[in-house]
């Protein structure tokens, strides 16, 4: 049993949009994002995405102009299918939880914003 | 798409040891509860339990005395089969991740503690 400090991970890392594993479970994986700017269109097959506003603020767009703006403490949940696109103006930190395994960018491969899966800080 | 403020469903609820869920994703729910005291040594089988401190100390405690004492922002996860029992001295409030359908005394019928499942807010 290891006790995971959300903080002191957040600390460990400046790279944003590369999500980073702290815990598992059930076949799902909590990560943490540093996010800033925006974040290509995309959506997830068959998976549910869950957004936690660490710090700042962060917004997750959809289509038809639908804007969920979220300040720390609040959350989101993408359903599966939608497309949709997070961006911030400033820097913010996101917890996500998602299935493990699922590419950032969903459908998409994008040569700046897809990430390596997997990793773990 | 709802945006979820944790701090404003905590507001809704005095009630402890009672979990209520605000998002539900991949077959997984986010909970919310309040505790003090010390709850029932259980343990879930085939379940994995996350434990994220949202407001005071709370502490997860194991056989053969291993205790994690968490502070907000703060998570442990508890693996599947193995008996636990939660505490906190004064009030604290958590999130709670684990599959949906879970009874929060796992393997145990406990007359005060054991909470109804599925309840929402």
């Amino acid at each position: 049993m290891e006790r995971v400090n959300i903080a002191e991970k957040f600390a460990r890392f400046s790279e944003q949009w590369q999500p980073k594993i702290v815990a598992e479970l059930n076949g799902q994986e909590i990560k943490l994002v540093k996010v800033q700017g925006t974040f290509p269109w995309h959506h997830h097959d068959d998976v549910e995405e869950m957004f936690l506003v660490w710090r700042g603020r962060f917004r997750v767009e959809f289509r038809d102009r639908i804007i969920i703006e979220l300040g720390p403490g609040e959350l989101v949940v993408v359903p599966r299918g939608v497309e949709h696109c997070t961006a911030a103006d400033e820097e913010a930190e996101a917890i996500v939880l998602e299935p493990a395994g699922v590419r950032n960018t969903g459908n998409v491969i994008d040569e700046k914003f897809t990430a390596p899966i997997g990793v773990r800080i």
